[in-house]
């Protein structure tokens, strides 16, 4: 169907691994574990068939209770490193999303994404840059974008409100030249929820922001 | 102690009531309700010997579960009125605090913080922003602290991050801009977290920023 329409398959999200079968890459139970592992290398298999990266979000979970943030870490780059190795066969990246404090306390910054990715140690690996979570994360969006440098493999266009570019507060021109002088030339998609105005609007703020910016 | 040193004490918070005692005031149960009054009403006459305000926030709850949106919204308001009726008598405001998106689903917002206040009906509740939820949640920041305007009873300083002033890509100058100029003149103090440099550093950030900005 994709192909028919011209269209690419940008990326696959494994937000339902958690969301709906509550599986962690960092849950105290290996059995638990595994299951997660598995359910990611299917949702590798399924999108390498578009050639479209997998992403991993909210299944890198959080530490606390069972888990300590050590222990928790170390099993992330692992499962990071070898889900990566994994996708390669596909030629499509991994991809890494930093989540802002209120959805993850493990990876919420570039900079603790490209320790991650260091530690996990495939070439293979690449973060996921969402611009609501870099809002509240980040210092300086356009700066942390220039430090992602090669190891940016994605972009989630959304505003400072998870509206569509627009909405919001975000200054994206900083962040469009930083991209641009980075040379990086892989997908800014919109991930961005609708405001008062619906999703049609929400798309054609999108659309509007991607010529003003990113044309 | 604190006219001994010419310090004034800017706001009482009520956080304690929900992290210590998980009182809520629109929990389903009246029983916990009625706890969560009487907590309110103690720490306003605390705060009103000092002639400060004491502030709503996390103690507004969330809905879900038991508690409707439009029930709790009600439960929110009556309380709201009262205890901003029972700060009357030390000439001290109530001071609501609109939280961000995953702190409440109530109010989130200063839109949505006016209503509140239209809807609790007494003339002694006011907002407090908070820089770090406003970053989050409103389109214009300095726009909704004018739209604020005589509503507006405190200024919680912190940047986007929530780390002290400059820590983050915040632009404090048409905030303190549109506080001038809606003639704001109750406290900003600062409500940010320690970054690498420690609460020193912070401080000194803090400083700074309001020598430069609110001087």
């Amino acid at each position: 169907m994709l192909s028919e329409h011209k269209l690419s398959l940008a990326a696959v999200g494994t937000g339902a691994g958690w969301v709906k079968h509550k599986l962690l890459l960092t849950d105290a139970n290996p059995d638990q574990r595994k299951k997660a592992m598995e359910f990611v290398r299917g949702m590798i298999d399924f999108a390498g068939k578009f050639g479209a990266p997998t992403i991993i979000g909210s299944m890198q979970g959080r530490w606390g209770g069972d888990v300590t943030r050590e222990r928790g870490l170390e099993q992330l780059a692992e499962a990071v490193g070898e889900l990566a190795d994994h996708a390669k066969q596909y030629r499509a990246p991994l991809l890494f999303e930093p989540l802002n404090r209120y959805e993850t306390n493990f990876i919420s910054t570039v900079d603790a994404g490209l320790d991650l990715l260091k530690k996990a140690g495939s070439d293979n690996g690449r973060l996921l840059c969402d611009l609501f979570h870099m809002n509240i994360e980040e210092q300086d969006i356009a700066a942390s974008l220039r430090q992602a440098g090669k190891s940016l493999g994605h972009v989630h266009l959304a505003d400072s409100n998870r509206r569509a570019a627009g909405g919001g507060h975000t200054d994206f021109a900083p962040i469009a030249k930083a991209l641009r002088e980075t040379g990086y030339n892989g997908f800014v998609s919109a991930e961005a929820m609708a405001g008062p105005g619906g999703p049609d609007e929400a798309a054609k703020m999108t659309i509007a922001a991607f010529r003003k910016f990113f044309a």
